[in-house]
């Protein structure tokens, strides 16, 4: 199992929206994904135009070929990409501890 | 609860011995502090000297009064520090969903 995180900006005053549209993605398109097991979104506190967006997939290619890759991913982007104030910071980590 | 993130880089090569630090002092320091809920390390797939420490506190000022304006905190920076090639940037999250 790997962790994505991806560290997201969203414009200013979204965020109510920006929080509907999130979980409506992960339940209707990321949890179809081939490897997807969990996902939690976290909302910054001194950042509030700040989210992270934590995914557990089995694999890393789970993530990184098979749904970037396929056809969920534009349906994705275009629930959330809209208030994207710049490109999401993706990497991911092993649980180390 | 909240949740904080600390962005960690450390110096090159020293993973293992970091891993074992920051497990120490989880254990022996962190976890007895006032409002300590869990904690989990991640590791840097793409980035090996990058790690994620997310730490689960009852409120802010668990960590950001009581912990870091206690006695806790220099003997938790005296384990870890050592490995940090910069500042660690820390932040803190709700749970949005």
């Amino acid at each position: 199992m790997i962790l994505e995180v991806a560290d997201i900006r969203i414009h200013p005053g979204q965020q109510a929206a920006f929080e509907i549209a999130i979980a409506h993605g992960i339940t209707s398109v990321i949890s179809q994904a081939q490897g997807f097991g969990q996902a939690r979104v976290l909302h910054g506190i001194e950042s509030p135009e700040r989210y992270l967006l934590q995914i557990e997939w089995a694999t890393l290619e789970d993530h990184t070929e098979h749904f970037r890759g396929g056809p969920l991913f534009p349906q994705w982007r275009a629930i959330v990409g809209p208030f994207f104030a710049e490109p999401p910071r993706v990497e991911h980590f092993s649980i180390a501890g």
